[in-house]
């Protein structure tokens, strides 16, 4: 659906000049939820989007609140008094309120916590409650559970009595006198029973359920395997105490992805959400630096061998080729090792074939390449015995390379540390470093 | 869940070599689908895996059939009978059978085409005649259409009827006499009516559908504003085709980054389902290629330099750290650029201020990195001229790398090129030959 007309800033912004609250809310009504969150974003400062927040009718306003992006959401909510705030939270699900609470500064957050309705700070409490990236901060603890001894009937009053709370219903979970999962009844074979067959006779096992402190990224690999609407969330005594509708689920692969790419890229997710000069800066320069300090340690490794670079001065065109190759064969060995790590795909009890694939692939480019390099210089008229020690360090460059591109992430992986930290501008350096010693080494020999 | 002992490939492969056919069923009884899947894929040959898959139970193949991976899929596809084949497509959605039938070669999915029933061919080669990644490739045909005259019983009867072809049901979709979209009934929504209620009383808006043709990369950015378990496809007259589930949206995100991080660092999200020697040498030499000829380029550059290069050739040392920070930083810019761009965060009405701001982090960086370069010059007690030299090169090679990095891929998302080709090797290689270029220009400018 396009966008329509009404909800382009500028008309938003003639109205606030000009306009009345009423045609202002006029205009709100013909938007939906994400369209008015975009268009929020767009105001200048946290005070007129306040403004116009506070023109938006009741639940929709809750909506609105989940669908902006952080940094304009927290300006906002900081011009709300708390009491304001904890009113729209009230009519969100446990998970988007704890999103927006978690943004907010400690005072801030207990004032709105303070504010909420007993019963609902319970609930988002017990989310709050877990590191945000595992499967307690990002589940939702409205769900409508059953016991198995109950009817269709009593299920369906127990729909209707949590309707307004539980958001998408998918299926009602089946718990025990304790609250240990049994299984759940598919909203479907609700419908399709007679109102008073028990629920037990058409309770079906759960494919399969994540305990609460799972990571988020090892979740939404788990969850992929199975066609699911929604997953369970239980503790470790098997206690039903939430779920995770799969919808969030393409959240946390959107948020992992951006992690991954801009990682490998050379800076941090946090810029795309905040596309500003200073944090821009924050984010890449530690990379440069890395990359700054290869270069640097490449530069004093070439001056100490000054004596032998004399003797063999026509090698220094072939630097760039040297490096530049060895560093893109590494940094592909590291992407094609880290994103089967990361998404399960590499088998861990055969890593011994994954290395020497790696390696086998790393001589089959160091030779061609090197025989590349020599083709131009014979072409070119060049000497062929400086192309030959260029050759040689090309080779060995893309060969250690290639090794470390598959070795490094492996034994972080091992260690527990993220191997995606292996990507881009670390192993690219660690070649160039390479490089530029392998050069410094030949030389020396030959001399 | 752990995976189970009996899933494990050697149980199996001593059973194919001992046991009864018996033995084996006794084994794929206790496993899930996807638990299946995975040990089908880890079986030798098409063969050995075509005995084990036709010891499991009718239903359950469909289930395994789609959750193997596309390599191992088709070995095992080839070793069936047409016949056979047909008859396990027939228990899949029509978006699955055609992900099944798309990875055969012409000839043998015709046949398999001509084997099956005629009602359920009908349904497959509707979604055949979409491109693969568009909202007609990745959706199912299969979904409960009522009209909004009839009655929640009648609804009801149209949803058992079905039920065996629906998988989830979420939602009914109600279109009027000539197949228009008109809305939807939740499945919430139909426990909760009368028998007796008419549907368009209960029939609700549907917050957004999406067009036939769009692009599954543009879906998935656009669905994930809104919390939906599926989403209806139509087209040009507002006919309802078919609908596309969330959990195939997870696929998509997951298959896009794939695509994306893999490209970013020179390689092709082929080699992460096919990982062998020849694949990977096949998806990363065309890139290395790119970076081998930019590097050979750059020492043609030099080499015509040489004369100047002798008035300076303290001026080499400091090559590697110029061309990997160059590198580096056109990299980052790029990998930000694109990836805003890639998942809708890019403002595309305010392109000079996305330019203007990445200009700015590269001044901001240049300056820093030249400055840390005259610092680590003099404590080494190095030649401040050389150093001065180098810096300058630095500066420049930054800031263009940084306007490259930015420029590049906003002029490819323009004139319709994807600009995740703009990120990794090419624009890395770009400044590796604009490095060089500065230096030579201000070796000879300084002469």
């Amino acid at each position: 659906m396009a966008m329509v007309d009404e909800s382009s800033p500028s008309a938003l912004e003639r109205l606030l000049e000009v306009g009345t609250d009423e045609d202002i809310q006029r205009l709100l009504l013909a938007l939906s939820p994400p369209e008015t969150a975009d268009l929020l974003e767009e105001l200048a400062d946290g005070e007129t989007r306040a403004r116009v927040f506070r023109l938006i009718l009741g639940r929709k306003q809750a909506r609105v609140l989940r669908d902006m992006d952080a940094e304009e959401r927290v300006e906002l909510v900081e011009q709300l008094p708390a009491e304001e705030t904890a009113g729209v939270l009230e009519y969100m699900k446990s998970d988007d309120a704890a999103d927006v609470l978690q943004q907010l500064d400690e005072e801030h957050q207990q004032e709105v916590l303070d504010a909420l309705d007993p019963e609902d700070r319970v609930e988002i409490e017990k989310v709050l409650e877990y590191p945000e990236d595992s499967a307690g901060g990002i589940m939702q603890t409205e769900l409508v559970r059953v016991r198995a001894a109950s009817s269709v009937r009593d299920a369906i009053e127990e729909i209707r009595r949590t309707a307004e709370d539980t958001g998408e219903l998918h299926e009602v979970f089946v718990v025990d006198g304790e609250g240990h999962l049994v299984g759940w009844v598919k909203e479907r074979d609700l419908i399709l029973a007679e109102d008073a067959t028990r629920i037990g006779a058409i309770t079906t096992q759960v494919p399969v359920t994540v305990p609460v402190d799972m990571d988020q990224e090892e979740i939404a690999t788990f969850v992929q395997d199975y066609d699911l609407s929604s997953v369970p969330v239980v503790d470790a005594q098997n206690h039903l105490v939430g779920r995770i509708l799969v919808d969030d689920i393409l959240d946390v692969i959107q948020e992992e992805a951006d992690e991954d790419i801009l990682r490998q890229g050379g800076s941090r997710a946090e810029e795309l959400d905040a596309p500003t000069i200073a944090m821009a800066v924050r984010s890449r320069f530690p990379w440069l630096v890395v990359t700054f300090c290869g270069g640097i340690l490449a530069a004093f490794i070439m001056t100490a061998a000054e004596g032998a670079i004399r003797h063999a001065g026509a090698l220094f065109a072939f630097i760039p080729v040297i490096m530049g190759t060895g560093g893109a064969s590494g940094t592909q060995t590291a992407t094609v090792t880290v994103r089967s790590l990361v998404t399960g795909r590499i088998d861990t009890s055969d890593l011994m074939w994954v290395v020497l694939k790696e390696l086998a692939v790393g001589v089959v480019m160091a030779v061609v390449t090197g025989l590349m390099l020599l083709v131009v210089v014979q072409l070119r008229g060049g000497d062929l015995l400086v192309a030959g020690i260029a050759a040689g360090a090309l080779f060995g460059t893309i060969f250690l390379g290639t090794m470390f591109g598959v070795v490094i992430p492996l034994v972080m992986h091992r260690v527990g540390v993220d191997p995606a930290a292996a990507t881009g501008p670390f192993v690219t350096t660690l070649n160039d470093v390479l490089g530029s010693s392998i050069i410094w080494a030949l030389c020396l020999w030959l001399v």
